[in-house]
């Protein structure tokens, strides 16, 4: 396995590839891998013929009170996981090879999708997204790219991204990994102490009796976020930053579910933002 | 020579060509194609073994108040000169193939190249620019692209487009080409009746005078302002919108000019919007 810092020599080694006629399977990580990662890793394999990881905590996707100081890194351990997963190249440039002084007025942005969910609390943070997944996808030069659902408001930016700005770039998004409390994996569960951890199982709480109230036919908004409301105070660590419910496509609040709703939660628990969310399909109610 | 219209049609084009080991070289245009065209063109077939020109008027580059419905389109006359030029692919998507209802959302922009010369009096437009450039990168993946001087501020912000989301493509800047009394080649110059077509050559003069002052040593930027102001002065039809003389990389203002500077310059003439403009090099000083 290869670790790569430099753009140009990526790019080279990118094109190299490609022209080898073998297709480039990408995972766009901020390092600190876990299952969640390692499960994108394996969809990667299972599409391309050649793996690469980029590790790379973003700068520009962190606000000034948040926590890019504080986020972890274990490159050695990182780097380690990736070549047992078969990762052929991992990309793992420094601040001052991604973002040189004197440059880096050009962004790319949106103002509809990244109106609601994190989009407010976090100003500037898609921004940060969409202009480090555009620099990396032009580094990387993928097939496709894996991205986890978690993550629900970044992958569908990052789609329509790829649609809009018409990346030849196929985009895959993979199922939430778990912990056995139902806690999604995140890089940010780290931050928890003992008691924040037990409690943090709150959200997939809150977001499962969503689901239990959908299957049961409850379609109106409010009583879903009222039940939700409801798990999330039996947390006394937790302090809700929002639950909404919003279509699939265009994230726009839903008073009445109809189609696909994304039921999306932020939580914060001690230090930690936690997010997590669900589909709701109408197609697969019990 | 081939016309394609559909995106997915371009991109697999272009994946085929890439793979076949040949480079793309690549001009966008908005059509109407002349001399100043055809330059791009040759220059593009000289550092390429393909060469793509796409034709497309974007409308997200156009404010409510200009000419986008007026702009000139003559496809057959363009495909001609195209393939008499030896282009192997004329580009010419429509406007829903290019910008799809119900998604557009994404963008890209930037704030500080932009800030003066045209951004001002253009609100958008360089979003505009930016995107559709981006768009065409991806559809048609080039090698080379290849853009004109003449746009001073589109081709600096391209070049910075480039360098900040990495795209893999190099950007190559041709001279401004010339009627023989000076008046840079525009599709905008159709516009102009026969009056003002004789006293459009006003810009390239006040450009010339600003040079001679240079030349004689002059540095301070109001003096050659005042010049450069007095000369379009002596053409009635010619409003100006701005006169600017700022550095080469960063685009700002110079009070008095020390290494390589712009000297750019914005008329209205009757219905049209001129730009053109020079370098002033200290390294080539008489």
């Amino acid at each position: 396995m290869k670790i790569i810092r430099s753009i140009v020599a990526m790019q080279a080694e990118a094109r190299g590839i490609r022209q080898a006629g073998r297709r480039i399977g990408f995972v766009p990580t901020m390092g600190c891998l876990h299952e969640g990662h390692l499960a994108l890793i394996r969809k990667a394999r299972e599409l391309a013929d050649c793996v690469v990881v980029s590790i790379f905590v973003n700068p520009t996707q962190f606000g000034p009170q948040e926590d890019y100081t504080a986020y972890p890194r274990d490159l050695e351990r990182d780097a380690c996981l990736c070549s047992r997963e078969g990762v052929e190249i991992v990309f793992h440039p420094d601040v001052a090879e991604m973002y040189p002084a004197g440059h880096g007025s050009v962004f790319v942005d949106e103002k509809e999708l990244s109106a609601g969910l994190c989009g407010p609390f976090r100003p500037g943070h898609f921004r940060g997204v969409l202009t480090v997944v555009a620099k990396l996808f032009n580094i990387v030069q993928p097939d496709v790219a894996v991205f986890g659902q978690k993550d629900a408001q970044q992958a569908r930016l990052v789609q329509e991204m790829v649609y809009d700005l018409n990346f030849p770039v196929q985009i895959v998004v993979m199922p939430t990994v778990r912990e056995p409390d139902g806690l999604a994996m995140s890089s940010r569960n780290t931050y928890l102490s003992e008691t924040e951890r037990r409690q943090a199982s709150c959200l997939y709480r809150a977001l499962c009796r969503a689901r239990e109230l959908y299957d049961a036919g409850v379609r109106d908004s409010a009583s879903l976020r009222a039940a939700m409301l409801a798990t999330i105070a039996a947390a006394p660590a937790a302090r809700v930053e929002y639950i909404e419910i919003v279509d699939v496509d265009r994230l726009k609040p839903l008073d009445v579910i109809a189609g696909k709703a994304l039921v999306a939660i932020c939580v914060r628990i001690g230090a930690a933002r936690l997010v997590d969310n669900i589909v709701l399909d109408p197609s697969l109610c019990s």
